[in-house]
C-alpha cells in the first residue's frame, strides 16, 4: 500500500482541498458549530475545533475511481468532485451508521453522537449528505457536460438508494434466525459493492467511455467489493490464525452471520445446535471451527473469492484500460483482495 | 383552501402519483419492508402494510411549485418531478425531524421511529432523502435540458444543506437563554422560508424564466414563508384568544422563542424575570400577554410579518406572472398568510 500511496500523491491531496471546499473548512477562522461538527468527523479539528492531524482512513474508494478515470483515458483532475462526493457519501453513512450500531468510538476518537448528541449527529449526517451531492454538481466546473454530470448524479442516488437498502438488511438480519446464502450475498452487495461498483463507474462515465465499457469498469467494481467482502469473511475467522497463529477471532465470539457461517449453518445440524447456546467461550470457538472447517464453509468462501476475483479481472480487461494508472489500478485491487489465501 | 383544492386536483393526482412511483409503491404487491416503512409515513399503507386512506397534509409546497411554474408561463406536467422531490424532502425531513423531537404521533398517527425503531427510521429517512433526488433527476423524461436540471439540483441541495442549519439552529436555540431577533430571523429563514423559496424558485427556472425574474420569484417565496411563520409566531400566543375566545395557546406554557417572545424578552426586564420562573400556571400566562402586549411585541410582529408580505407581493408583481394560475398562486399566498390580524 505505501507503493500506492506515494504514487498517488497528487490525487489525494486534490481529493482533500475539494473536501475541503466543500465543506467550507477554513484552518485560520473559527468555523460555525453547525459545520465543524462535520470537520471532527473528518479527523481535521478536535472536539474544540482546533486544527489537528487524524489519520482519516486509505480513501480507497476515491482513488478508485480517479485510477479507473485515468486508466479509462480520462483526466482525472476532471473527476475529483466525483471522487470527493464518494468519499464524503462514504463518511455521511458513517455517522448515521455509528448512530445505528450504538458504536462509541471510530479511528479511536469518539463518535460524533457520543460528544453532540443523537439528535444533531443525525442532522449533521444530513447536512453532509446534501454537501456529498454539492460536490457531484461541481463537476460542471471542470468541464465535464451537463448530460453527463445528470447521469453520473442519478447513479449516486440510486447507489444510496441500494446502501440503505443493504443497511435495512444488514440490521434486520440481526433479528433473525434463518438468513440463506443468496439473501447475505443480496445485503453485501447492497452494502459494500455497489459502492466500490459506484467508483469505477463514475470513473469511467466521467472520461467519456461508452455504454458497454461504462459496465465493464462497473461490473469490475461489484465484483472487486464482493471478492474483498468475502475475502474479509474468511479473515474474520480464520485470518489471524493462519497468518499469525492466534486463536479464532470477534466473528466467532459475536456469532456474526458472515458467508463461511452461513454456509456452515445450513451444513451442519451440529453447527446450529452450537449457534444456539449463549456461552461463546474458547471450547465454543475451537468446536465452531472444527465444524465449521468440517462442513467446507472454507473452501465455500475461498471459492467465492476466486470466482468473484477473477470475475472482477475479466471485466477489468474486458474495459481495455491503460497506461500507468492501469498497473497502480491492478496494484490497488491486489491489495483490496490480499490475495493470499 | 376548498376552492384552491377543486383547482388544483389534476395537479395533486399528478404529484402523488409521481412520489408512488419514485417510492415504488405498488398497491397489489406486498412490499418490501424497507420501501414499506416510507409508504406508511406517506401515509399509503398502515403499520401491517395494508392499504390506507390518510390524510397527508394540503402539500402546499408542491403546489405552489407547480402553479409558479404555470404562472411563469411553464407547462406544469414537464415540473411535476420537481414538486413530488419537494414533497420527499419535506417528507424525510419530518422522519428525522420526529426522532430528534421524540415526537410519538403525527398526523394522529404514530411516527416511523415508535414502530421500528430510531436505527431502522434514521435509515428510512436517508433512503427517502436518495429518492427524492431520484425524483428531480426526473426532469429529465419530461423534456428539462440537462443544464437546467442541474443547476435545479444544485439549488436543491443548498437548501437541504440550508435547512440543516436552520435544524441545527433551532436545536441549539433550545438550549441558549441569549437568543437576538436576528438569529431566530435567520433560523425560520433556515427551517422554513428557504424550501418555500425552493418551491417558486424551481417552478420558475423549470419554466425557462431568464435569472432575474427567477430571482423574484425566488425571493417571492422566501418572503411569503417569513411572513407565513411570523403570522404563524402571532396566532401561537393571540390567535385563539382573539378569533374564538379561548385563553392563550401552549407556545406561553412552553414558553417557546418565538418572534414576539423574543423581542418582548429585549425590552422588558419584568418579562425577563417572569420566564425565569418555573412554573407556568394561569396566572404565568396572562402576566406573561399582559407584558408582551405592554413591550409592543404584537405590533413589532404585525409589523414584520405586514412587511415580509408586502415585500413577497412586491416580488411576485415584478415577476410579471399571468393567467389563470397567477390568480390561483394569489389565493394560496392569501390562504398561506390568513391576511385577518
Amino acid at each position: 500500500m505505501q507503493k500506492i500511496l506515494a504514487k498517488t500523491e497528487d490525487m489525494r491531496a486534490a481529493i482533500n482541498e475539494e473536501m475541503k471546499a466543500v465543506l467550507q473548512y477554513d484552518s485560520v477562522t473559527t468555523p460555525d458549530l453547525f459545520f465543524g461538527m462535520n470537520h471532527y468527523h473528518m479527523g481535521w479539528v478536535d472536539e474544540q475545533m482546533q486544527p489537528v492531524q487524524v489519520h482519516a482512513g486509505k480513501q480507497i474508494r476515491p482513488l478508485l475511481l480517479l485510477l479507473t478515470n485515468q486508466a479509462a483515458g480520462g483526466d482525472w483532475q476532471q473527476a475529483v468532485p466525483a471522487a470527493a462526493a464518494i468519499e464524503l457519501l462514504h463518511n455521511f453513512s458513517l455517522i448515521h451508521d455509528d448512530i445505528e450500531d450504538t458504536s462509541p468510538t471510530r479511528r479511536g476518537r469518539k463518535t460524533l453522537w457520543t460528544i453532540w448528541g443523537i439528535e444533531q449527529a443525525i442532522n449533521a449526517g444530513d447536512a453532509m449528505f446534501a454537501q456529498a451531492h454539492l460536490a457531484m454538481s461541481r463537476l460542471l466546473e471542470r468541464g465535464v457536460p451537463a448530460d453527463i454530470t445528470v447521469q453520473a448524479l442519478r447513479r449516486f442516488d440510486e447507489t444510496c438508494l441500494n446502501l440503505t437498502h443493504g443497511q435495512f438488511n444488514d440490521m434486520d438480519f440481526e433479528t433473525r434466525d434463518n438468513v440463506t446464502v443468496d439473501e447475505y450475498i443480496e445485503m453485501i452487495t447492497g452494502k459494500t459493492a455497489v459502492l466500490i461498483s459506484l467508483c469505477t463507474e463514475l470513473g469511467a462515465l466521467i472520461a467519456g467511455c461508452n455504454a458497454p465499457t461504462v459496465r465493464h469498469y462497473a461490473q469490475f467494481g461489484l465484483e472487486l467489493g464482493l471478492a474483498f467482502q468475502v475475502k474479509d469473511d474468511i479473515l474474520g475467522i480464520w485470518g489471524d490464525e493462519a497468518v499469525i497463529g492466534k486463536s479464532a477471532s470477534s466473528d466467532i465470539t459475536t456469532k456474526k452471520k458472515t458467508l463461511p457461517v452461513l454456509y456452515g449453518l445450513s451444513q451442519s445440524a451440529e453447527l446450529r445446535r452450537l449457534y444456539r447456546q449463549e456461552n461463546t467461550d474458547g471450547a465454543f470457538i475451537a468446536e465452531a471451527i472444527r465444524l465449521l472447517d468440517e462442513s467446507g464453509a472454507r473452501e465455500y468462501a475461498i471459492e467465492k473469492a476466486t470466482t468473484y476475483s477473477q470475475s472482477a479481472q475479466g471485466h477489468l480487461e474486458a474495459a481495455q484500460p491503460n497506461g500507468a494508472a492501469y498497473t497502480t489500478l491492478n496494484e490497488l485491487a491486489d491489495f483490496l483482495l490480499q490475495r493470499d489465501f
